[in-house]
């Protein structure tokens, strides 16, 4: 996300705030993560290697800024460092669930040291991060995050239990990526603003952005599997209907079709939940209907609709950037 | 743990409002749980089959009338479920990191439902009591639930560590029960002296009866598994050394060897990590060694050390019945 943000050109007034930001929030992750008990803290350090774009604390930071701060409060920091907490706990624990051998280039902690191991670990930076949320000076960021976290959980719960169902609703679809993925980031933002003093109202607009930049991040992350360069994406595509797990292009296609075709698309669709992830015959087929375009022009509006949320704002680098931010997540390759 | 407490004499004081307490633990605790995802409503159902003995949320409303209230207050039953939902979480986790079949009587959810429901309904459980905590006035009950949930984690961490390892000394083994069973044990105690107005240093005590108490309470699991009548214990003996656990009497017994007999043993006992659980040839050594009574003379010097701490209390039923429980222990046999 760092390549996201240094699209926008307004990037420059905000930097090195966002870069001094991002800094201390890893520290403060990595300080709180601490334990005497060695094996956990070697296999906290093995966590730090998963950061990747750092959007989530990313944007706590911005949308504080966005709303008056001239750069992270303390309690911005905190908050973001309990926000990565808990996206690594579900890293963590969705490799366990995927039996994933590799992340970011290096061995998954279930792969290298166990099941045990790795669901114990997520299980303690839940434990952490909502210790480290409760040094901040109220409870309602507590009580958000433990609130949001149950709505994360939620949503892989009704992921799980749709697996293999080529029958979802569009409204289903989007319960899931709202709960699983978009959650979490529309939190950020709230807390983001909350922490910078703005009122109700604000902090509810800034959840809605992140809700839609959310949304938005994981419809784009469902076309990079079907239609990405593997090389850019840096994993095999296709995983996701390999895991029997129906996304935007592939509802919609279904939806377009004749009922006798639908239910026999659905049905090899299925017989495949298990295929060599790769294979990608299905692409075509998507094209035909339309069903990728379609895809690109939901993720598309939501951008729209997000980046229109934060048109009552002064105009600011902060401002700009998430502007940027939101419109780069669905340019995006990789 | 219903049945331990009726051993007391002065049970007839305090029975019906620890009843009242637990039937209101029961109901805050299925409020909160409750999900508008049909899946993990239908679990969260489930996992009140696994409620036993009540044994945290039971500690906290005794240790809150031991410190002058007549009867649990709001905080009280919060803080039970609090205790009650993460006890859960950690028996969900255990049971897909152990493989489980049943548990109860009844199948396990990773049996039922596979390893991902499983590890999400943890996860789930662990946001909603955090959440559930957040809920109260202060901040500081969030923090010590957060602190000892991570110290819960530790305690599972360092026994995967040594799993296999039969030269595990003594001060490993008490570490690793004091964080994995005692210190939850320990804080419900906290608590409950806490939000009945008790200053830090009663609070603290009553922190030190749960620690004592919750070790001599594993101790004693672990020598049923060893010596208990599997009728009466409920489930397959010799658990442990399958699993490689080196508990109490198996590390003294190892201790009282010549060097020589004591690595021939130690590499058995390694060998046979997963032989027929029930295959308890080693008991009749330990017996030999003194080390079955060496571990209950242990259990019961921690139970006394646990009453001597309620001896500055004012005589009232709920301490008779707190030191009743922890006399009771160590005599139960299931």
């Amino acid at each position: 996300m760092h390549a996201l943000l240094e699209m926008s050109p307004q990037h420059a007034q905000v930097a090195p705030a966002i870069q001094d930001a991002l800094a201390r929030v890893e520290q403060r992750f990595a300080e709180h993560a601490k334990s005497d008990v060695r094996t956990m803290d070697v296999l906290c350090t093995h966590v730090e290697r998963y950061r990747g774009k750092m959007l989530r604390p990313m944007l706590v930071a911005l949308s504080g800024m966005a709303c008056g701060k001239l750069s992270a409060t303390d309690a911005h920091i905190t908050v973001g460092a309990v926000v990565e907490m808990i996206h690594m706990a579900t890293l963590v624990h969705d490799d366990v669930l995927d039996d994933a051998v590799t992340r970011r280039g290096g061995p998954t902690i279930n792969h290298e040291q166990g099941n045990i191991a790795a669901v114990v670990l997520g299980d303690y930076l839940f434990a952490r991060s909502f210790h480290l949320c409760s040094t901040l000076e109220s409870q309602r960021t507590s009580m958000r995050i433990g609130e949001i976290t149950a709505t994360v959980c939620e949503g892989e719960m009704l992921q799980n239990a749709s697996a293999g169902d080529f029958g979802l609703s569009e409204d289903t679809y989007f319960d899931i990526i709202h709960r699983k993925t978009a959650a979490l980031i529309a939190v950020a933002c709230e807390l983001g603003a909350h922490h910078a003093g703005a009122d109700e109202a604000t902090s509810r607009r800034f959840f809605d952005f992140g809700a839609k930049l959310g949304s938005a991040f994981q419809i784009q992350d469902d076309l990079l599997d079907l239609v990405g360069d593997e090389r850019v994406v840096g994993k095999t595509l296709g995983r996701d209907l390999a895991k029997g797990k129906a996304t935007l292009p592939v509802i919609h296609h279904l939806a377009s079709l004749e009922p006798g075709a639908r239910a026999a698309a659905a049905a090899r669709l299925s017989r495949g939940q298990s295929p060599t992830p790769g294979s990608l015959s299905i692409v075509p087929d998507l094209e035909r209907t339309g069903s990728i375009v379609y895809a690109r022009g939901v993720a598309s509006s939501l951008v729209a609709e997000a980046r229109a949320l934060l048109a009552p704002l002064p105009d600011t680098g902060a401002k700009a950037s998430l502007e940027a931010m939101a419109a780069a997540v669905i340019t995006r390759a990789f």
